[in-house]
């Protein structure tokens, strides 16, 4: 495989990047001005090259822009003025059990004409021994109980052996995707809203998300209107969240 | 406030921005070059202007560069190669248990001369009652039983409302960030792996996490090094993920 080339961005590539962070923020009022398909497209491919957990991109995304859905997708985010304004809404969906399909997936599709013995056995040995729970998270529980024997005399790992804790993995790599997409669509001159306050039984309902999805945020997007930002932004001092060593 | 005012980013930015997401890759092994405090610091600075969850910055970072601590720490994730050789580890880890003092923060804090009632409001009642989940997260299952009746009629938050689902919450906001911290290194000619792979009881001692902390990964650091990609980027067919409604 090739290296990417460049390793030291130009000052102007940092300044860009910089520059679209700090010009995201929450906007909670859109014109109506509609987005392309052809930028949609963009950012999730953007938003799909996050990093993930062990590759297993455990994340869904349902565009809604056909108005006889968007206006009852809207009514259930809790007819919030984002969701009732933007000209797009996304839903995005943490899943907990696509895992074993992306595994193969991974292997099937492999970019190179050798899978590579590690990587075999990983997506169809260790993978399935640690992100499968059995029933009743009953494997999980003696997976946690094998590591805290083991785990006495070598670094082991302890997670996620429930299915408590396979929500949170799938919804971290799904928001590291997230991140992306709003970013992107800020590099593309449009905003978002990410939304948490809905109505998750309507949503699902509305969306007919599969059994083992969550919704963890639904994505208002387009184009900001005036008064598209309610309040100034605020940062916590950081020395209360971050700590050298 | 002010809006910003650049609303159509420059067709420079968003190739910068698209080169940064796309040179961004699970770096394994890095060369023993530092990286200046002031370009982690900028990088955490870009991280913590992610979007999160009612502004409560669930986050905290724990940057590890002495070797005392770094060497152990990278024994805690397994001994891999992108725990060795970094020169920075990150701790980034999901808090379920300072959104009450952030509340307060917010407050004490705002950068407005006067907080807006509404705001006053949501962060001394609102907040404190969607949040609390109370001893053995009976207020939650209460409040999961009021949505549900009250659910019958209108659409009504359902979440996050038991201590696991606080997990996700936190992790979820916690991610956005993170994700933001990774692109930030990359803006700034620095590479990452995030890790996931490592034992939390050993990292949670050794760095003294809070009992309402999870460590949700732990990143490498530093400049690339030869041969620092092990494997060709794979992403899944879109059409897996994506659905337009």
């Amino acid at each position: 495989m090739t290296q990417p080339a460049k390793q030291q961005p130009a000052d102007s590539q940092l300044e860009a990047f910089r520059d679209i962070v700090r010009s995201r923020r929450s906007i909670r009022r859109f014109t109506d001005e509609a987005i392309p398909d052809a930028v949609v497209e963009d950012c999730l491919d953007l938003a799909m090259l996050a990093p993930n957990s062990s590759n297993l991109q455990p994340w869904s995304f349902y565009v809604v822009k056909s108005p006889e859905l968007k206006e009852p997708l809207a009514h259930a985010c809790l007819g919030q003025n984002a969701a009732r304004t933007a000209p797009v809404l996304i839903a995005i969906v943490a899943r907990t059990g696509t895992w074993r399909e992306h595994s193969r997936q991974v292997l099937d599709n492999w970019p190179e004409p050798e899978v590579p013995k590690i990587v075999r056995s990983y997506y169809s040995k260790i993978a399935p021994i640690h992100y499968n729970q059995g029933p009743l998270g009953l494997y999980g529980v003696a997976k946690r109980a094998m590591g805290m024997v083991a785990g006495l005399r070598r670094p082991v790992p302890r997670w996620p052996y429930s299915p408590a804790a396979m929500k949170v993995w799938a919804a971290k790599s799904t928001a590291l995707a997230a991140e992306n997409l709003m970013l992107a669509l800020r590099a593309h001159g449009y905003d978002s809203c990410p939304m948490e306050g809905f109505d998750s039984c309507r949503v699902n309902k509305l969306l007919n998300i599969p059994k083992d999805g969550e919704v963890i945020m639904i994505l208002a997007a387009g184009r900001r209107a005036e008064k598209g930002i309610y309040g100034p932004q605020y940062r916590l001092d950081k020395s209360k969240v971050v700590t050298w060593r």
